[in-house]
């Protein structure tokens, strides 16, 4: 481990804190995952009884609104109520309702209002005009007195705890699995799902200190990369947004997210030998797609670091960084994000950047 | 403008083709983008007939599927249709359909899909079972006898006409208008929309050639550029999503789109002086967010280029690119793309490539 203590190349606004300390906060957070996840899986009464809710009022078109890592949730959303209770979930845009002031019927409607602080203004804004326009608001976030879960009709709380670095790591997790457990509810099947969430948080806590020990040694080849894309599909793409995010604001790397296909259609032709691609192959109907892409991508001459419950099916890896099979394949993101926080984090600390306070950032933003 | 000639470096896979022919067809169908604007308004009759249509059945939700450009275009299209009629319109999740085979309830949907070619695989499939779950289906492309154009219950004609440059142009114009006057018929302002159509286009043709003028020695300045952040906000962010693809098919830049607040949300930690941002300032509601993440961006050191109508607004812009006021403010995308197009046209040419044929790309891409 010792490559992590000895910066590839210094950085100029780098680390106040000595390098010893530098992302000691955001790996300590990825550590409480597991446990996270186990006090949300305790909160099941108030899922259940929201979901009641949203299945008397007929709300069945699921509107989700948030930015970064809540956004990426998100894309999960889009899976989870499609597959569970068979039902449109889309992420909406705020845009449209905050500033065109456009006026949609809203009826029929619940917004799932995603915010770790609950303070985010505009997803805020949002809520107060999408209730006033007939839907079903739901305030899920960290803090049940901000002002997001004063505007909502209903507040699910998070219970990822406080989060003191800068990038979200269990506000992200334990939002996958609100979102899931919330489906899960809304179809009936909220106790088998939280049996299966708490396995898969028991998973996740194996699965940390595997991933760490080899991390340092694989991020170590990619001290001087700027630019990555990160490719996923299905219930991955939410993934591949997450740890594109975390490679942006801890690593100041150039990382984009792409499924598996949007890859095949343009972003192909910038790839060569300099530009790695991360792929989070899992063991679902998405894999062909994904070693289809895969396949285009090595040809093109990228290095590819592959992660997930497929990682092996991955031909041409450079590293591969495998995750146990999830106890139902929709909590597969719970486990494959893991690897990417963790090579985030041993990466930023090769390059000689502190993950755990990003110049710039700051925890809450209130940026429209 | 013999910079255009004098490649900073040459690429080892580069054309194959004279250096002086190198992104002729590119910058042919760049031109021709008025001409099959003006096409377009001609087909008033068969937009007003699907318009009713679709009102008749009450299929008020709507789905929009498409890779690559025609995606980019849907995100407008989000906006033409909570601005016009007031409908909810999403980007809809092929694989949630297709490759997990959710069965969604979609009486009440219809279905856009968007294709160039009208051969992409899984948007064919995705067609078919939106068909047979009660969406009402059109498929909007340039071949009315393409295997999507048949799955569907009606066709839009797109009236972009061949396209023979690899990276879609005319037809992401196309695209856009297309969902315009789609949205504008079903709100009853087909015959408004078709004459601000006919306007948009001739101020298109006027700007161009004077965009051509100046882009040369505008990107000459980007020749070593590795990585950009393209950023827009409510109707302009299918303007950074359709100008980011552009740079990574034709220039291999690792160009990212994001919501100007998202910018805020993490990947502005990334920026420095060798980050470019690219930013799209339009006179509307989104420009106050737009102009405080181009701020932050200054602030971080980037280099900023700012095009759009409202273009001279953003301070502390090393390049400005502004671009008319358009006739109807949604329909500012239509001139906002060009000067990306022509950077991506003249970046291309001074790295040595050649944008008419990237790497690894074909027309039609039949990849999952």
């Amino acid at each position: 481990m010792s490559s992590a203590s000895s910066p590839a190349h210094a950085d100029p606004d780098g680390p106040a804190r000595p390098l010893g300390e530098a992302g000691s906060r955001f790996l300590a957070e990825i550590g409480e995952q597991p446990a996270a996840l186990l006090r949300l899986a305790h909160q099941g009464a108030a899922f259940e009884q929201v979901a009641a809710e949203i299945v008397e009022r007929r709300a069945t078109t699921i509107r989700m609104v948030g930015h970064g890592s809540s956004d990426n949730a998100a894309s999960f959303g889009v899976y989870a109520f499609g597959l569970l209770p068979g039902w449109t979930a889309l992420r909406d845009s705020i845009s449209l309702t905050v500033y065109y002031g456009a006026e949609l019927d809203m009826t029929g409607s619940t917004v799932l209002a995603l915010s770790q602080s609950g303070r985010t203004p505009d997803v805020v804004e949002y809520v107060e005009r999408a209730r006033k326009s007939g839907a079903f608001t739901i305030a899920i976030t960290n803090d049940s007195g901000s002002a997001l879960a004063i505007a909502a009709d209903a507040v699910l709380p998070l219970e990822a705890g406080p989060e003191r670095a800068i990038a979200a790591t269990k506000t992200y997790s334990n939002q996958i699995a609100a979102l899931g457990l919330l489906a899960a509810h809304t179809a009936g099947l909220g106790a088998r799902f939280t049996e299966e969430l708490r396995a898969a948080a028991e998973q996740m806590a194996g699965l940390i200190p595997a991933v760490q020990e080899q991390i340092t040694n694989v991020a170590v080849s990619f001290a001087f990369a700027g630019r990555m894309f990160v490719v996923g599909r299905g219930t991955e793409y939410a993934t591949a947004r997450e740890i594109a995010l975390k490679l942006l604001e801890t690593c100041r790397v150039a990382a984009e997210p792409l499924t598996a296909t949007d890859l095949a259609h343009g972003p192909v032709a910038a790839l060569d030998a300099l530009f790695p691609v991360w792929a989070i192959a899992s063991d679902d109907e998405t894999l062909p797609a994904v070693l289809e892409a895969t396949a285009r991508a090595h040809e093109a001459g990228a290095t590819i670091i592959a992660s997930g419950s497929a990682a092996d099916a991955v031909l041409g890896a450079a590293y591969s960084l495998p995750v146990p099979d999830p106890p139902t394949p929709l909590l597969s993101p719970l486990l494959s994000v893991v690897p990417g926080q963790l090579f985030a984090w041993a990466l930023a600390r090769t390059k000689g950047l502190d993950p755990d306070e990003p110049r710039g950032l700051s925890k809450v933003t209130l940026a429209r």
